[in-house]
């Protein structure tokens, strides 16, 4: 879930991991491990999903309902296309899962109350216990996570990670409480602070430059208006393999954002010198190499995809249902095409919106005769940007949201 | 989840389920039933949590959440008043169990499509299977699923029937065709049909009075508007306990109407003649019969009550939370008093708005010193009805929805 990516440091973990991270993931977990940057496709959804679903669950998510998902690793594992259903929320055992490094180890029941994040960079800074964050109040709001990588397997230059096509993203009910009640509680951020930046809790092994491997990740200040220390997902403790007990919430931006077992929360003047923070997860031309001076993956940008029917349908009234959000504001439009892009129709929203971070689930009835179709959707934010037809390549294959690419060939008899 | 009450039918029924009736529901399950009724009590909700935790759950649910349940028999389990969270919706697995009759035999997930409604009452009746019904349009509505007996244990006259609190409701996220679009489709609602009557297809032992135990039941046909007939539950097929594969769904009514393993949807002119809505579930003085002059347990009226603290809290701020609903519209405001309803401070409502169907979580942030505080809640609803401080005593115990009774005794150290 921390965007993705396959950086040598993260070969050298997965080698060393199983002997010096104790952690949930075990490791026999770990040594299953194939980095998917060793095989880069752009198979076509239904193809992957075939190919891999019978690639077994790793240990530490055996709970997750294995076939929904596609495994690609132990540490990168997609939600099905075919499984995202017409309700709103993604099920936490159907929800993707993007490990960067090996997590910590798992926090009982009885000791989530006394986990410690420090608050750094404000008037009174102190390390605060769970127990203690959940008196400053506590808010409730439906985002998308999402993979920066999630659809790279749709750009045209075969970019290194693993392929995901549709499904490293989720719709989520995070209870939190919200980060400005606890500034507000600690005399306010200090000045001059530009950036909010979390700290993960995974063990740095030793001799290691913890740098080069923390899961450390800054955001603009601006996003202190909406972000959450989470304890709950969908109503339930947040599970440890998606960070619990306590993950950094930012409504909007990318997966990698959302720091999972959060130990350090600071606010600062400058971004993380973390290497995932300025050496990876930004935006680089197609061979160049990641400098601080691009452009990080922060907020996500407008997106949907068809998720019914992706295969076959029977002639007559077909429902074309999918997904549709705006990322960091809400979603205002979705239309259809069953032509490939050549003509579009109004799609109408379904259900309740809960909220501009969430998606909405969408569905336009088509007339449909026997033949083949190659369907797929473009959204609207209410800023009036539109999903474009292609996205630009980048090196690392991050913010795909292209129309064109995502669309479904289906067979109507 | 089919409203609650014990009549004599069941009495017979759990005694020969075991031998006539196939399905989820074992023989040994029905064995455990214990009818509620002989033991009715009105015990704190704390004392009850205590008492019931150690009841395992019936096998046919053994998939849920034991911490989270109190299981008063097999066919009766509550949702403990500390376990509903902050989030707005309730797992599948922590959501209340009520069924009036054993379940038919399980439909299995490649027979689901082929579940066939017959749609009557309307210009061209007819059968419908589940995978026709999905090609007339899709709908998510949130709702509150509330047994009518949920807390019958704060009536003053020790009504008969389970002695739920408060746990017997849960809000969660139906996804179906709406029943307008399927009426639309087969040429309209039939002249002077006032009610939509769903029958369920639990088997009927040979030799028995259909009517004597079906489960059917009628609710006024306006709504129409707002019904449907529902495959999934918070974005999952909806669970065999829960009445899927096919369920009615009918927003802002009590459990009872939302009828499960639906078989006949029905637009009729009368109400159904099914002892469940002619001699049960309506409102009759205490020690008074049942008449089907008497009103049905249809809509729910406003409701809202405390789920954290419930016992203990440390002294300083404490964050008193709880859920809040306006049963057949929406809720606009809630109250929280800590010294048993002498003063009321207003709370707000927390996180996205899932529809006027749905429950709203609340905060309220308290200054507490040591001492015993009286702590409940009152909601008022989009039309300025107010939650009251007492519901009148009915003979059956039926749409509880005081705040007096509810209030819990908190001990701040």
């Amino acid at each position: 879930m921390q965007g993705d990516t396959n950086l040598p440091r993260r070969s050298f973990l997965i080698g060393s991991a199983g002997t010096v991270v104790a952690g949930a993931l075990s490791a026999r977990a770990v040594a299953q491990e194939k980095p998917a940057a060793a095989a880069p496709s752009a198979a076509p959804a239904a193809a992957a999903e075939a190919g891999n679903a019978a690639k077994p669950l790793p240990p530490y998510v055996a709970w997750k309902k294995a076939d929904a998902l596609i495994v690609h690793s132990s540490n990168t594992i997609e939600t099905k296309r075919s499984a995202f259903g017409t309700s709103v929320i993604t099920p936490m055992d159907e929800l993707f899962i993007r490990n960067n490094v090996a997590p910590p180890p798992e926090t009982t029941a009885g000791d989530v109350d006394a986990w410690e994040v420090a608050i750094e960079g404000v008037a009174k800074s102190r390390a605060m216990t769970l127990k203690e964050l959940k008196t400053f109040g506590v808010e409730t709001v439906a985002t998308i996570l999402q993979c920066s990588g999630n659809g790279r397997s749709y750009f045209k230059h075969k970019a290194k990670g693993t392929p995901w096509t549709v499904g490293a993203a989720g719709c989520v009910v995070w209870t939190g409480v919200p980060l400005r009640e606890i500034t507000k509680e600690l005399g306010g951020v200090l000045p001059g602070r530009q950036y909010i930046t979390g700290t993960g809790g995974e063990p740095i092994p030793a001799g290691l430059d913890p740098k080069s491997m923390m899961v450390e990740r800054s955001v603009p200040v601006e996003a202190l208006d909406t972000a959450l220390l989470a304890w709950e997902a969908n109503g339930k403790p947040i599970p440890h393999a998606h960070g619990g007990p306590v993950r950094l919430i930012v409504p909007g931006y990318f997966g990698v954002n959302n720091v999972k077992y959060i130990k350090t929360l600071s606010f600062t003047e400058k971004e993380s010198d973390a290497k995932i923070q300025s050496g990876s997860y930004r935006y680089a031309a197609v061979g160049e190499k990641i400098l601080v001076s691009q452009t990080p993956v922060w907020k996500m940008p407008v997106k949907s995809w068809v998720t019914q029917p992706l295969q076959d349908a029977q002639s007559g009234r077909v429902q074309i249902h999918g997904v549709a959000f705006g990322g960091a504001k809400a979603v205002s439009k979705v239309e259809v095409s069953t032509d490939g892009g050549k003509s579009w129709n109004d799609a109408h929203f379904i259900g309740p919106d809960l909220g501009p971070f969430a998606w909405r689930t969408f569905a336009f009835s088509a007339d449909l005769k026997p033949g083949t179709y190659l369907i797929t959707s473009r959204a609207t934010d209410a800023d009036g940007a539109v999903q474009p037809e292609d996205t630009e390549d980048n090196d690392h294959g991050y913010g795909f949201n292209g129309w064109k690419a995502q669309a479904v060939d289906v067979t109507v008899a």
